[in-house]
């Protein structure tokens, strides 16, 4: 005996009052990928729950996750998904999984394919929203011990500002202090933060960010067995962005720099050229100075996508992609649907 | 603050375009079983969700999976749970944990007791579905390497065509392998697929399915040490199944023949009668020419079931079964209580 | 495309019929915490599925369990979460994670702070609801091997009884046997049981409670090396507990006394003086000749938790609290903010 959840109208119509509720939405994809070997199934679907109140006062509040995230939601020692936030005219303040207040203020380039094929339009942020880092190649970029974050966003009058803090999130290079034989485990690390600045209008944006992973601390032992530590600096980053609309064309643009990372710096464009139900989008991006392989060679890795994308109406489009990038050894691609609910 | 979903017929008076919706649907159960042991509690409760849509163009589209499968269903690798489809005039084409063709079209015998008392009653397919898979005793009959699979359906005037296909499905007689020293999670297999066809008016049906596994590689040792690899024909299963309904009665029947696998062929009958609210069923079945121990021994292995079950109405019954099987050591049995939401 | 869930009035107003039924509820809540270390943030967020339904000679039964227990709710071996239940007017039975009868008749203390900091104010059971379990230091409290539990509970005239019943519950010294070389995942006990009987009126109520684990063997090696099994009995608790309101104070109390236990004995006070949307509560406890770091040293464990509380309307609840507990190395403390949809 199956219940459907109504669309959206009903509840204004017939309550007067603000209630708490709890809304479901979903999203699903399925198609041919191809990774360099043959060509394999790829399909996924998943549900999210978000869940709104207001206090009599009028300050609104609320939570949202998915329900592949539910434990992670729970979040008894650290809330790895998801987030639960505050929201008045003071602004939104959330806390969970949050993205830095780069990530915030910026997001990412137009990404291709039904699948995203791995995401090289995504923008490097070094803290925040950890299921949103990045592998690349052999080297993992995930921060590792970020705790719960929190985020601060108010907007303005065009003016955006964030302001993101974790309680720890280690410098990122951890492979490099493993590989020396440091435990990255028990990283101890200073507070990270992050803040960023935007003003936009209706037909471009632009940005500046800076970020700061705390500095820290690693327990390892010498070659010959006695027990050290080491202390380190955390990772920086300054990143400048920008977006503009021209007629039927879109572009994004990102610079940013990079201290104790994996790469000195990283820049990439991307543009989207809407037709209709049709649109095209093609991005390149570079990470400059690249410590291969975690080594002092230092190389640049260039990643180019292209893609196209028809909207189907009702929630579904079809969406086909093919990425060249130095990060992997063979041309990727993939075509599908995807399909939202 | 708790949120009722509405019963099925408010969002068709409210709205009249074709929105992408989300069902939600539950089941439980509890009650008594034993399987040999002291008699024991056994309990269980699930939720599906059900996102369904539309395009302009009026292909219909959506994804399932229960509560307890969204991490499997999220399929960053391989959706190992759930399902994704669109649908329209030329049929239904899924994409996810999907059943093979021959499951699609016959289903399984008529099951027994409240919790299905092991599933005897279930046919054996050598693909598809992984979590419908079946353990005997000590061997487990699931295949290994099921990637994500595609499932195509087409039924037309009485008749139903079908087809299945996996990226990869090994043999399935991995546990022979592993004792021989060969690592069964390196299998490499050719795609496995299935095909089945059905006829059925009102009143009874007949079908015919044919499944193939891919060829497969293994890698292992010799006793000396030195690596190996072996090839190794996949299985293959044809099956003929059919049902027919006799006033308060209907008969399900199959025979299946294997190469390549546990059983050398299966066949069973089940019968069930219904009177009002009250049902009773049973089933017989044989898999014969059993692989005993994974040794060269082989013997047939019995199996019956009986149960009765009585609709409460509302969406509960009431159940109870016994099944006493060549696979158990005692004769198993339960009673308990149904219910769906 | 989001689908919003309705407020409760619309299902009454549109249904006639007793449908069985799906809701959604939801909680969630952020803040700082401080167990000792630096202050940290913590936040969580949780969705809540309740099925319910009616047969149609008037037995309501239902199901509920958390999105975050869908997997342990699931249930195949034992339900470790969420719980089913049949209801009617001669009483109500449910069966999985049930609690035991006594804390169906007493529930806990009143606890304070927005995470309820670590639960000193939850009185101890011996068995029944897994989840509810405690550590206290290095001790955990949790019962092992306590399969899917069922709980009778009956309610008529101001009176209530209850009867809960576990396959098999063990001891609960599982480190103390662990510790003299025993296995406790090998733990194979006699049934569990408790039982709980309480009167209350509008103002007051006082009950007792008798809980008892089955006598269990577990198996274990000498020093030489020879296997060995060792029996013991199971624990043993008797329970008072009463509670009183008197005007805006509301005062809880109970005293238990323990046989096979890590406490003799456990005895404890909360108070809450509620003011409009303001509340404040107060605790203490005392664990009684403890059995310290497992050893035959025996002392007493005293608990001090004081809070402050304010209803912001709509769900939503600031709350702080203190807590002094010779369980802990430091006082902890936390600040936050508290929703329920």
């Amino acid at each position: 005996m199956k219940k459907i959840l109504l669309a959206t109208s009903i509840l204004a119509a017939t309550t007067g009052f603000a209630a708490a509720e709890i809304t479901l939405s979903g999203d699903a994809r399925m198609g041919v990928v191809d990774y360099g070997n043959d060509p394999e199934f790829s399909a996924r679907a998943r549900v999210r729950f978000t869940m709104a109140g207001e206090t009599d006062g009028g300050l609104a509040f609320g939570a949202t996750f998915r329900a592949d995230q539910a434990t992670d939601a729970k979040g008894n020692e650290d809330m790895s998904a998801g987030t639960v936030y505050v929201q008045g005219e003071f602004g939104k303040f959330e806390m969970g999984d949050v993205a830095s207040a780069a990530e915030a203020a910026f997001g990412d380039l137009d990404g291709v394919g039904y699948t995203g094929l791995n995401d090289y339009s995504d923008i490097t942020y070094i803290n925040g929203d950890g299921g949103d880092a990045d592998s690349r190649g052999s080297v993992s970029l995930n921060p590792v011990n970020q705790g719960t974050g929190s985020l601060f966003s108010y907007s303005n009058a065009g003016f955006g500002f964030y302001v993101g803090l974790f309680d720890g999130v280690a410098n990122g290079l951890s492979s490099v202090y493993e590989d020396a034989g440091f435990d990255a485990s028990t990283v101890d690390s200073d507070m990270s933060y992050s803040v960023a600045l935007s003003y936009g209008t209706d037909t471009w944006s632009a940005g500046i960010g800076y970020l700061a992973n705390g500095d820290f601390t690693v327990d390892g032992t010498t070659p010959g067995g006695a027990p050290i530590t080491a202390d380190a600096d955390g990772a920086e980053q300054i990143i400048v962005a920008g977006s503009g609309t021209f007629g039927a064309t879109t572009v994004k643009a990102y610079y940013s720099d990079f201290d104790n990372w994996y790469f000195d710096n990283s820049y990439g464009l991307s543009v989207t050229y809407a037709a209709d139900a049709l649109s095209f989008t093609g991005y390149a991006r570079r990470d400059s100075d690249v410590l291969a392989a975690l080594t002092t060679d230092r190389t640049d890795q260039d990643s180019f996508g292209l893609g196209v994308a028809y909207d189907l109406g009702g929630g579904a489009a079809l969406k086909a992609g093919i990425v060249d990038s130095d990060w992997e050894d063979d041309t990727i691609f993939d075509a599908g649907i995807t399909m939202s609910f």
